[in-house]
């Protein structure tokens, strides 16, 4: 085991528990939610591994629990992050564990431990995948959030019998994995945008239909979409009142998953007799649970590709920046302002 | 086969298909929907059976449905009336069918053919039970709707592996008969009631809480009642902001079961990270649906259960009037119009 440093540089969460709000994931300035400061690396025991992080990942998950807005409690005083990559360093006693010393990973600590926005990271073995030597650091940094969950809701269409699916939020990183991944296994997507200019790079990544939901003519775009492509699983990233749209103009037996609430509005339940008569239903889906559930086998399937997707440059994570851990405090915010230019990753 | 008459009394619907609003379950006067009229009695053939009505039973579902906001559009000139009991007095040619001719039913028409408020109905052999000879007429004719509603329900809850529920409208007469159903289940009961004074007859029938939405300590109650009863089922009929506060009150993993419409607002979708972290869903039942797929022996065991229910005594159903056909036209929405005092039957 190599050897530990007593202390540690990182971002540090300034508040307790839940904020009790519903902002969203937006910040004005990542100084009202973290601070930069020098605190104690912990200490691996039992399945736990310590990971000196090489890039850690800032997603919209990570302003809602710095916010106190996630459906997790913060914890004042311990670093925040909850996804990025590195080398892991130590381990606890258990053998599992002790295996993992010296490999590259990328590590999730959505289920607790110690984030990554840090010098070090703390968290549980299962939690970290050991990565393909040809993957770079970029794509390892943003390897479990994103492709996992596009991974794991595009098989919950596909197990679910389902041919064609709805996807909101379309230009968003995750739907653009979604895209490419939905064209290999054979479903049919119809994707929305809130932007003209997003329609033609999804068309180009292969998705049938894009529909722009600030557009006069979306509603009529949208019944016309329906009975052609008859989706029957929208992913919705959004839930606003456009969400309970689609879900109203889709056909008999539709699921809304629910993964993320870009809106900052709740909308109405739309048409109850849908749901009597026609079996609609309305769902969530959480990747953190997906990955607790899965079996060992299903976990390595799933990482194995998405792995081997970047490798082979079917999958691409876009990169809009790369902040130093001392300056993120002042230039996350203004980092992350550009709408979908790509992930904004932080380097201790 | 008796002779069939050709021409028969009947209320007709006044309009055809759907009328876009959402009113609810209240009318006016019956003589905005259908009228009385003298039409040519309808034939039988296939797996149809002829039923001479001997009492018409109205539930909510009608009241929708007359008013087009039902899950079935409207035929014009066609008798209304779901449900309701009489004898086979004709068959077609299907030997099933032919096997029901004399025998006293409990009849549904809610899959099609031709309704109840009327001298003769005709639905599908598959719709009819033939009826146990202690069997009042009065709860034949409310023996499918409600019970089997009842029975369906709770038999839901407990396959999810449930042990407790909450039911929304306590105090309705579905309410009663699965308050006392859940006690021999060993199912624990929350239920909701919007006046005081429906409070101790549901206590009294064995349910273990009974909460009043009305009342300015409703959100405390019921935050109680959730952590005491824990319950994972919400049956409701009324969908408003009081069962989405209630949903939002339960615990992980709950579900909204959403069977009628009585109040005539939307709802907001309460707490969305609520269905992405405590795997909470929004679905809908159907009884229709659930007798059309529903095993042969699942039928059978359900129809048997329920009809034993009323012979023993167990069940009852209050009866608050009983309306000649030719007087409903005029009666009806008077009737109806005293909230929870019974069903209101028309005898042809």
């Amino acid at each position: 085991m190599a050897e530990i440093p007593a202390r540690m540089k990182a971002l540090i969460l300034k508040k307790d528990g839940f904020s009790g709000t519903s902002d969203g994931p937006t910040i004005e300035s990542l100084a009202d939610w973290c601070e930069l400061a020098e605190i104690d690396v912990p200490r691996p025991s039992g399945t736990e591994v310590l990971v000196r992080v090489g890039l850690g990942n800032v997603n919209p998950s990570d302003l809602h629990y710095i916010k106190g807005e996630y459906g997790q409690p913060r914890r004042k005083g311990v670093p925040a992050g909850f996804e990025g990559m590195g080398e892991v360093i130590a381990a606890g006693d258990d053998e599992g564990a002790q295996k993992l010393i010296g490999q590259r990973v990328a590590v999730s600590t959505s289920r607790g431990g110690s984030g990554v926005w840090a010098e070090y990271a703390l968290t549980d073995a299962k939690a970290v995948v050991p990565l393909h030597p040809k993957l770079a650091d970029e794509d390892a940094a943003a390897l479990i959030v994103n492709p996992m969950t596009a991974y794991a809701m595009l098989h919950l269409v596909k197990e679910a019998g389902g041919k064609a699916f709805v996807m909101t939020a379309g230009a968003s990183q995750l739907g653009k994995l979604m895209a490419t991944l939905a064209r290999e296994m054979g479903l049919a997507c119809i994707a929305t945008v809130r932007r003209e200019e997003h329609r033609s790079p999804l068309e180009g990544l292969g998705v049938g239909t894009v529909l722009n939901t600030e557009r006069e003519d979306f509603n009529e775009m949208l019944v016309m979409a329906m009975r052609q492509v008859q989706p029957t699983v929208m992913l919705d990233a959004v839930a606003d009142g456009h969400s309970a749209d689609i879900f109203a103009a889709m056909p008999a037996g539709a699921r809304w998953v629910i993964y993320g609430k870009l809106s900052t509005k709740s909308p109405t339940l739309p048409n109850l007799g849908q749901m009597v008569f026609m079996k609609k239903k309305i769902e969530g889906f959480w990747l953190t649970e997906w990955m607790a559930k899965a079996s060992p086998e299903a976990r390595k399937e799933a990482f194995t590709t998405v792995q081997e997707r970047f490798v082979s440059g079917a999958w691409k994570t876009d990169i809009a920046d790369i902040l130093p851990l001392g300056e993120a405090e002042e230039k996350l915010a203004d980092a992350l302002s550009g709408l979908n230019k790509g992930k904004v990753l932080i380097r201790p």
